[in-house]
């Protein structure tokens, strides 16, 4: 069983590209639900839908979120009736939020949802929210503190980041089969995902990075980041507010305690010595995934890591 | 101002018909909400929903239910979701019933939410939940009881109906204004609406019968029921079970205490002595109404009898 550690849009690519490099049965992914929130009454889950869609093959490769060829009848009619539009809900994403709603309100956690909903959806990877706590990334910005959907979607990454906060982390545990998964994988990915709003808050989960300290299989990396820049989304801005220097080197860092290989783009490949010395393995190679085939290249070499 | 109580179907008709005929904004419309139920986590109000639909031209005339035009791509996704179909939500028919129980999850009273929904619908007249509490008509069959909605739609008033109760009713109040606005009404009409499932809900509130046996205007009546048969749907079958006569002359009879004039159908002219022997006025016409040309023609003559 390969563990994989994910956020959504970037993290989605690589799980794409090794959904068809080997049987998604094989695969259990532990998803960031920091993001999660409510609207419309809806609980609406980004990261795990986003990964979602993508193993039930209805994802909008185009736009990184919902479903493909989605229509927008009901966020029209919202608008209508007086709600807010800022987060675009497509009617079959609709359908969605309204059943993990519903079952949410009857008791279930949210890893039971997850599992029903993965079941209906004929998906075949296991998908674990990293916790069925209530978690929130908070981000703090010059206009007062806001959650991370207000500040990426809502305002448009824009406001200037003072810091980052996951609220209710210190609390919360792993959902249930987490750090068992870690414990007995036969190598671990850590997806391209934003290390601050991604990443971080599944290590910061209590008893998720200790566990991946203890592994010994191999855990291996791809950076999301390429030069300076987030390869999409405001990693960059946000890893600067965290201190952490917005880089590939600066995501290993974070990660340096369990990491042992780290997949870099080749435009970083001056970075190799550097990470080396943080006890890294590197790998410079094209980490940009446009194509069905760029993603699933990638998700050989990262394969042929795992596997050493 | 001119009260109206009704149900969903007939009523809507009637009151497509009198929106025409007079400014909207001199109706008050006191609306059945004992079918009202939850589906998939949603909050459902069907008759409060076809009399809104109707008033804000929304309506579908064909089938008497929804919203015209609409699609069912949620639905479509909920049912692969395993959720259950049978009752049929349209796109922009869901956004509906998520603004509403968006709404009362925050605290807000039934009455207030349709208000607000009025409002963002260009609704003009006064749309009124004849409770802000909850009253479920359940039907007793051969095969135990059941929910209104579960009989009606799902399955289709084919079990035999022993009884018809209204649970939660005892305890109900009317919701603020109705009975206020029965008290200051200058004319009240009884919908073409099921005096069973539609009309009784709305007279078992405590005090809405009493404070129309109270008034002074005039209160007219449309029957449901042309010979032995409801215009639509199963007023009769359920009308039998209670003891009714199931005719204009069992409905009437039901209304004896309050009603002032009943208009039935020129087939039912024989009735005419025996109506008149409860001390009801009796108008003879034609109360089919499919075309927009019948719907204001009837409520014309609502409309004069009510000014007399």
């Amino acid at each position: 069983m390969i563990v994989i550690l994910t956020g959504g849009t970037g993290g989605a690519k690589l799980i794409e590209g090794l959904s068809h490099e080997i049987d998604p049965a094989q695969l259990t992914i532990i998803c960031n639900t920091a993001d999660d929130f409510v609207l419309y009454g809806l609980n609406i889950s980004p990261d795990l839908d986003t990964i979602m869609y993508t193993l039930a093959g209805l994802s909008d490769p185009a736009q990184g979120w919902g479903i493909q060829g989605d229509t927008f009848t009901v966020l029209q009619q919202l608008e209508k009736l007086g709600g807010e539009t800022w987060f675009r809900l497509g009617d079959k994403d609709i359908a969605t939020h309204i059943t993990r709603t519903r079952l949410l309100r009857a008791g279930l956690k949210l890893s039971d949802v997850t599992d029903r909903i993965c079941d209906n959806l004929g998906i075949k990877a296991r998908i674990l929210p990293m916790s069925d706590d209530h978690i929130e990334t908070r981000v703090e910005t010059s206009e007062g503190v806001i959650s991370f959907q207000e500040y990426f979607v809502k305002q448009h990454w824009q406001p200037e980041v003072k810091s980052v906060f996951y609220a209710g982390v210190e609390k919360s545990r792993p959902a249930p089969g987490v750090v068992e998964a870690i414990g007995s994988a036969a190598g671990i990915i850590l997806c391209p995902s934003n290390p601050v709003t991604s990443v971080g808050p599944i290590l910061a989960v209590p008893g998720v990075r200790n566990a991946l300290m203890q592994v010994t299989a191999p855990v291996v990396g791809v950076s999301p980041m390429i030069g300076e820049s987030a390869i999409s989304g405001p990693a960059h801005r946000l890893m600067a507010a965290q201190g952490l220097e917005p880089s590939a080197l600066g995501a290993a860092k974070n990660y340096a305690d369990f990491l042992d290989q780290f997949v870099i783009d080749s435009e970083d490949e001056a970075l190799t010595s550097k990470l080396e010395t943080l006890g890294i393995g590197v790998v410079a190679t094209s980490i940009r995934m446009k194509s069905l085939a760029d993603k699933q290249g990638l998700a050989r070499q990262v394969l042929a890591l795992v596997d050493k």
